[in-house]
């Protein structure tokens, strides 16, 4: 935060294109507790009738925020969101429950709602106590700027958010239901602190779709899955990790829908989820210290949840990340990490390829094995491996970075 | 291998004084398969009636010795062991099982016993072929020069099974059981692919005491858990984990021992888990890149599993570590590890002390918390965390070190 990062070397060239999302409303504004002057508050307004849902970490330990978001999300009823970055208001006991209701209330007063429709996550330094006077005291003048969102507040609003973030991380597209045009805009923030098991840091996605909140919530269930829990940065889960999907219904001319599997969403759920995707991709490419984006694909396994288990063993080892930040085509080291995983592996029938390139076949180095093309797809910033196990139809793909000095730097005296 | 690595700061300052182990002899050669002509072949001949046990990797993809010991440690019977470093014998196939049979054939001839009471280990670089005939060919030359086991050969012998470890790893001590004095005196290697699930690395112990295999068996089973399965550098596990523990009776004027809970083994029990946490320990002094020495010990959690789950999720965290290296008194990521673990844990109870100093206490930072004596203490060499996760009476205690550029620098580039 106060530290200046070098932008990721892996990062988009820019903040993408982001449509308006009819029925949302953004602002943001500075708390000023840092030196920086730098924005980190984020307040949303949403309209009445907007539906929500979301997944949150499985942490023991989680943030006081996550309670709240927990206990009210089963109502799926939105109206606001406020986020701060730079305290993530975890392990503060009943006086982080306090500064929660402070923040929500104060918001729930500004849109003349009951606070159970406003949702907050907070992220940065654990354990220090939230100064919600200040949150709170910030919040008249946010949303006197408050203005119907448009492209230059969803960029500002991305940055808001961020905390060891190298850049700003944000996704726009539109879908189809039933012939409505409708749109969806989100936001990420996480770099560091990044794991499977729920949803690997903040994420909030916006559209104007009229989507019944038990419907959305299947839908956001199915695109997590895919999506943030197939990241995975150095295998540490945060206390904090938020998605929330809001549908504000504000699209004109929308049918109703009948259920998640009604063939009216099928657009809507697959560009949900490839929205979901890029964002969790994104976070992916802002990995701390990461100069290799790395897919891993496993196949060959038991069944879907064993080929993510041998994958995530793969994605998580150090010695296979450090292996790849050092473009050395050390491939006994994936072996090493299916090994590793517990998960059934029939090691005379392993077969590895690397960027496309047969490594391994049938539980041995390919005769001949010439590394000259696997190095020089090593020296790429994009890495891909994959791993047939041998003993089943189960596949799963799940995405990285490398282990570098950078993340040691990063890490090793920061306090995030 | 061929890198010069610098020795540990964490290095204890001398090899210890080792004890001849009647019964046991030892002999190393070069196999000159490298240009630095280091010895890296260890073979050991075991007198008639020698019992053994051992514990072996868990990995699925394991190593074609490690098939081997599996498929003979049942016998209980031992003549003698032979490793090599510098090729694992891993991810080999069919070609892998044939060459641990040459190897165990040729020291079987010399030893003139059947190849079923041979062991075999071997580390180093996974899926490439083993050279066995360059092994074979060494060992009559190896035997000619075998002597009694004296201190300079168990020096010798800890030397031949190094990888990237930067200092040779002994123990040696006495027990007594029923009066009679036996000497017990190991060697262990290991420095990165080093995590709990069986026993994360090569370690060898020997004793004079009688004692039948299966009580071996259960003896060593039980000093494991409590050593080579407590400790983690990188989470990695390898294909060749290997622990044996070979008892050749030498020792004059023994009791025949009833069973692992007859009170005569007490003393050898105890003495048996001290020297196998000694060469444990002295593992972790060797994890690559470590600067710090770190012990963790979870209480109050629901069960021991339980606690060492916790306390290896702490261990293990690669932003604990880090913080650590920076000698950063951060302990919101210790609570994030906590949380992360999927144990029980009352995040309004957890307490947490670093040094023996409480940061942390019912869920809260200790009121006028000072940082101080804290980072006085992350400045030294041994780091002492221990967390109260306020659920139930379980504990347990593992050990780890930091993750620095070090560790970077030794796996970005060095192929192990």
């Amino acid at each position: 935060m106060g530290k200046q990062l070098e932008k990721s070397p892996l990062a988009p060239a820019e903040f993408p294109e982001m449509r308006g999302v009819p029925g949302v409303s953004l602002a943001t504004a500075s708390l000023g507790l840092k030196d920086d002057g730098r924005e980190n508050l984020l307040v949303v307004s949403l309209q009445g009738g907007t539906t929500v849902a979301g997944t949150l970490t499985k942490s023991k330990t989680r943030s006081a925020p996550v309670d709240w978001c927990r206990k009210h999300l089963p109502l799926g009823e939105a109206r606001g969101l406020i986020v701060n970055a730079g305290n993530a208001n975890a392990f503060t006991g009943a006086a982080g429950n306090e500064a929660v209701e402070k923040c929500v209330e104060a918001v729930a007063d500004q849109l003349a709602c009951r606070p159970s429709r406003i949702f907050a996550a907070s992220t940065g330094v654990i354990g220090e106590a939230l100064p919600y006077e200040v949150i709170v005291g910030a919040l008249p003048q946010a949303f006197t700027r408050m203005a119907e969102s448009g492209p230059p507040s969803w960029q500002k609003a991305a940055g808001a958010i961020r905390t060891t973030d190298t850049f700003s991380k944000g996704a726009s597209t539109t879908a189809q239901i039933g012939g409505t045009q409708v749109t969806i805009s989100g936001i990420a923030k996480g770099s560091g602190m990044i794991a499977p098991d729920m949803a690997t840091m903040l994420s909030f996605v916006f559209t104007d779709a009229k989507i019944p909140a038990d419907v959305l919530s299947e839908l956001t269930r199915a695109g997590v899955e895919k999506s943030y829990n197939a990241i995975t940065v150095d295998s540490d889960t945060s206390t904090s990790d938020t998605v929330l999907v809001f549908a504000t219904g504000a699209a004109d001319g929308q049918i109703e829908v009948s259920g998640a599997d009604d063939p009216a969403l099928e657009d809507f759920a697959a560009k949900l989820d490839a929205l979901m995707l890029d964002l969790a991709q994104q976070v992916v490419r802002d990995g701390e210290g990461a100069s290799k984006f790395i897919s891993v694909t496993v196949t060959g396994a038991e069944d879907r949840a064993a080929a993510r288990t041998i994958a995530l063993s793969i994605a998580n080892s150090p010695l296979v990340k450090t292996a790849i930040a050092g473009e050395d085509a050390n491939w006994g080291r994936i072996i090493m990490a299916i090994g590793k995983s517990g998960e059934a592996a029939d090691r005379d029938k392993v077969a590895i390829r690397i960027g496309g390139i047969d490594v391994a076949l049938r539980g041995l180095a390919v005769p001949g094995y010439d590394e000259t093309p696997v190095a020089e797809h090593l020296k790429g910033q994009n890495v891909d491996i994959e791993a047939d196990v041998g003993v089943g139809d189960g596949e799963a793909t799940v995405w990285t970075c490398d282990l570098t000095h950078g993340y040691i730097s990063i890490n090793a005296d920061y306090r995030s």
